[in-house]
């Protein structure tokens, strides 16, 4: 039972979107203590009734009004909403964890992987009527540094090329709706709905679907950029991401090739990654067992294989100081809706 | 009409297979000359009938006879069938275009993607009795190449990090109609046949099935890595490579990082791309434009776009001559079929 007196009172803003249901399966499996709950939505959605943990509770409407009260506020409804709602509900005293891009790279927003840089909320505390709003990072952002971070802590990277194969369920509940729709209606000949995507997605891929920018990357891209910046507090880490939308339904996947400043070899990188918290090591190269979306959907964990020193190492005085990995991260759960809660 | 008197005798090794059928489909849209043309294939597909340009052909079992007075003999049956055959067939003059890794390799075989490196193929010449092996490079590779090459002539190529994002067609017909059936199977919510891999392919990705060598890269990795160095006639150049299987059905994608030793801006690397033979810029970054699988299916021309400058570039003492591209081809048409032809 994780309904208690004394703990927080939690908001979920955006309870009926694929990341809101999400942190709701997250509450419930980390028995996460509450003494309160409310379900905020549009109006749209406001009145339909929700069960969760055997209760039955009515969606209320989205208002200034609904923080009344609120230690804790979760949201996950886009930026626009955050924007609007958030710094109401700080004024309240909540604390905001903010699941859009609204307010990640202003200053003095936190911006936090709890297993990567916890030390970027010192001095927030929930239920003390002093409201904060803390930004969760972009999922593909989450995914990469919890497998980069342990090995950035031991050899200090200096430089990441990224390519991201990213799932529906990154672009909602909707877009998984429609990859399934137009699939079933590819194999049966139809041509298929393009509503979400302007393209055709079963059987197919394409660059992200995120506004490029003037200097030709889109911003799924150059999140990747400025906010491993940020979280690792480092400007002059360089980065770069080539970010591909895949027919997989949900976890993303990436494959990172880094370089460090430090000598780094292969068993060290293994040795240090199967030590770290929220990474799991799954890479079998005799039986060709490496990290799969299906395999890391629903899991708290990242996972991380195809640890193999880079042998394109000549030019760098060869150094052994290049790795390339492969990393698979469930895009809601951990990229999302766990990443709240740590 | 493709019948014409003077013109060499074909034989096609592998006729019945995804890249055997798409020979023949080139042969016909390019208007190919021949005089005759055998269909070869094993003794399991022995004595059906094919028909081809309005003309019906007896599929025969390969043999060593097979090659009494072909010129040219297309391979795409496998290696081993290759290792066996090839040989013979050369023995008996003809000019064999092997697609299979067998020969590629090996010293003395040009390893030959027509638009790069002709002059790998000076001195074989067609119909006069002396026989000669050709090697067509891994379909990756050529995808790859046929985009880097315009630009590593301009400011010379010294690293290429590569992930590649590769269809069903790969690994031929089954491995399409397994990731078909396995389609309509898990959105029938029954388990997924698997037969050609060893997981769940629809609406999942994995690293390419190929074997895992003591390095920890996969024999495809390594193909673009020694490949390009053969093809590109240059040893130093560096190459990294991950090579990842997608649920697409057809043709290949691949993000490319490129790292030169001259300065290369974004417009002159576009100028160079629009003018370079077998090449398509697809580019609007606008309208989220770009290379996509579908699009390239059944066309001649690797598809180019994302070209820009990678952000990453302060390490590199500002210079910029780093760039991020996104390349696309039809893995059977062109990385196969195609190559063997210009």
């Amino acid at each position: 039972m994780s309904l208690q007196e004394n703990a927080p009172s939690l908001a979920v803003v955006g309870v009926t979107g694929a990341v809101g249901q999400e942190f709701l399966s997250v509450l419930s499996d980390r028995d996460f203590p509450y003494r309160s709950i409310k379900m905020l939505a549009s109006k749209r959605s406001a009145g339909k009734q929700l069960s969760f943990q055997d209760r039955n509770y009515t969606i209320e409407e989205l208002t200034a009004e609904s923080f009344d009260g609120i230690d804790i506020a979760l949201f996950s409804a886009g930026g626009s909403i955050s924007k609007q709602f958030g710094p109401v509900a700080v004024e309240k005293g909540a604390v905001v964890v903010d699941n859009s891009s609204a307010f990640r790279m202003n200053e003095g927003i936190p911006l936090v992987i709890p297993e990567v840089n916890p030390e970027a909320m010192e001095g927030i505390k929930v239920g003390m009527g002093k409201g904060a709003l803390i930004a969760n990072p972009n999922c593909s952002t989450i995914i990469c540094l919890m497998a980069a971070t342990p090995l950035h802590r031991h050899a200090k990277v200096q430089r990441m090329v990224v390519s991201t194969y990213q799932a529906a369920s990154g672009a909602g509940a909707a877009a998984m709706e429609e990859l399934e729709l137009q699939t079933r209606e590819v194999l049966e000949g139809k041509p298929p709905t393009c509503k979400i995507f302007k393209q055709q997605y079963a059987f197919n891929l394409f660059s992200h679907n995120a506004p490029v920018l003037s200097n030709g990357y889109n911003e799924e891209e150059m999140k990747l950029v400025k906010e491993t910046q940020k979280i690792w507090n480092d400007m002059n880490v360089q980065v770069t991401a080539t970010c591909i939308r895949v027919p997989v339904m949900r976890a993303h996947a990436e494959s990172v090739n880094l370089q460090f400043e430090k000598p780094l070899d292969e068993d060290t990188a293994k040795d240090i990654l199967k030590k770290a918290s929220g990474v799991v090591v799954i890479d079998d190269r005799a039986s060709n067992h490496f990290p799969t979306p299906l395999g890391v959907s629903n899991k708290d964990d990242v996972a991380v294989g195809r640890i193999r020193r880079d042998v394109s190492q000549e030019g760098n005085h060869g150094i052994p100081s290049r790795l390339d990995i492969f990393v698979c991260g469930d895009q809601i759960r951990k990229g999302a809706a766990l990443n709240a809660f740590r």
